[in-house]
């Protein structure tokens, strides 16, 4: 355990869920942009709540542990903790100082971050005495508060870096899978599409021929991560079910995703349930042709936008200091 | 190009398709049963086919090489052949001599068997001009007279060998998948399910939260292969879409299975459109196990059938003398 009242320093990446084909099962962490908190325990108060939450940022999000993200999760974590004999921490309180870069809305899993990123500090506050697996499914609540479904899509990535395949949600199952460098440029035009939305205007039903052709994707996908094998992945990154309903919620879409393949990039698609857009590629410099192709787009239809250029994360959230 | 008038031996596997999950995109190929060939190529006379096709087996499969699923997919490769300026193959004719060891119509792939082994053996005895690609597209059209369908979900497998993935029926693409050893126990109750009547009786649509948990498993299924994790195998060897409206057509389906995975089986599930059953094991002991499952429950219910206890075939259809 790390000595009451002292300060830890975290890092938690911001994740892209929905990785084309893989609708709620792929997802991948990126190095930036990418939350910073600092957590401490202290000695509990009699009759105060065992989480203090101060946002150092200018979002004006809840420090009501109970309606902020990172409370519900950490919320979850205490729970369990007070359910194992072995363990005790009633006597224990967690402050948590929360600095978000990631923008909420972006649909590069801003919630994910908080929520992750406060179980991952608070295990290691108390002695890493949960598994990863563990961590996931507490910071899934934070996802419930959020959206109202508790999905690992962007939780799972961002707890364990790298590309990560939710198998089953019930029973959790999360399959770490191996892949190759891969540049990632995300664009993220300042409209709003709630998840709600995103997730309504979807068909119940799906023609079982599109239900094949995504699968021989997703198969196509996981193989091209695993073999390092560029040209498989790009090939690969087709999604016939969920974009084309999606897409319609994202101004300049089609003619983005072409424009960003034809200046090199291998693929991409919508980030989570938008409104942010990502494309995957094999070089730094055509990762940079593609930003470049992302500002011409939006700048012509005069919507302010941010983009970055970056790497797949490998690590997750991290203690820095 | 093998000397005119000199006969080659073919040795063609069966295979299973519709690998669980997998549905029309992955398959894999068996060492036992399989098909023996011999092909040679003699002077084409003038007026006469280019095809001679002898059944050596008591079968009664049609000799018209056009009726004849070896002599369809023959006579696609002699298309391509003679498209090409730099060939020449008019003056040529094919004699093949089928031996099928695969019963038709068990759904262990014995046309695809047929189809492939006489393109193969034609592509060997033509100095090997033609990629495994193209072979599986000649062979595709055996399919298409068999079944209506131009499918290469047991063509792949029995030319490439090993697991395969077809990513893309249009255009065509196939990716071999690795895996590790896998005993495979098949069982074919005699009775007949027309592959017809198996297609026909799917739904057109599934909903979107079956094909969600669908494509969780095939990713599972492909990155347990390629890690050659048996438990992620195992687990991922689920299929919520086809398998609970076939199995209906296969007597005891349900409770076979049940019975083979309690005796040890990682899964398994019905193979191509059935009748065939296969069922995967990390050992022989545990193959040998399962097939006395089979045998029990088939005995119990007085139906006639075979049972195979074997490995994945990674070779794919091979010329052997």
């Amino acid at each position: 355990m790390v000595p009451m009242h002292q300060w830890i320093k975290i890092k938690a990446p911001a994740t892209v869920a929905n990785m084309v084909c893989g609708f709620d099962i792929l997802g991948f962490a990126v190095n930036n942009p990418f939350d910073e908190m600092e957590m401490r325990l202290v000695p509990k108060q009699a009759g105060t709540a065992p989480i203090t939450i101060i946002n150092v940022d200018d979002y004006q999000l809840p420090t009501d542990p109970e309606k902020n993200v990172a409370g519900a999760a950490l919320l979850a974590l205490i729970e369990e903790f007070k359910g194992n004999e072995k363990l005790a921490v009633t006597d224990l309180a967690f402050e948590v100082k929360i600095n978000k870069l990631i923008k909420p809305g972006s649909g590069v899993g801003s919630s994910a971050a908080s929520s992750a990123g406060a179980v991952v500090g608070a295990n290691y506050l108390l002695g890493n005495i949960f598994s990863k697996d563990d961590l996931v499914r507490f910071a899934m609540n934070g996802e419930k508060l959020a959206s109202g479904v508790k999905h690992a899509d962007n939780i799972a990535p961002c707890i364990f870096g790298g590309v990560t395949l939710v198998r089953s949600i019930f029973p959790l199952e999360i399959v770490a899978l191996p892949s190759p460098q891969l540049y990632v440029t995300i664009v993220h035009p300042q409209i709003e599409v709630r998840t709600a939305d995103a997730r309504s205007i979807l068909r119940q039903k799906v023609l079982l021929k599109d239900a094949i052709k995504q699968w021989g994707n997703i198969a196509g996908l996981v193989a091209g991560l695993m073999k390092s094998d560029y040209d498989l992945i790009g090939r690969s990154l087709e999604d016939v079910i969920i974009e084309p309903v999606r897409s319609i919620l994202i101004p300049g879409f089609d003619t983005l995703k072409l424009a960003c393949k034809n200046a090199g990039a291998l693929g991409g698609g919508i980030s989570g349930s938008g409104p942010s857009i990502f494309m995957l590629s094999k070089t730094q410099s055509i990762a940079e042709a593609v930003e470049k192709e992302m500002h011409q787009l939006y700048e012509s239809i005069q919507l302010p936008h941010h983009t970055y250029v970056t790497t797949i994360n490998q690590n997750g959230v991290e203690i820095v200091a």
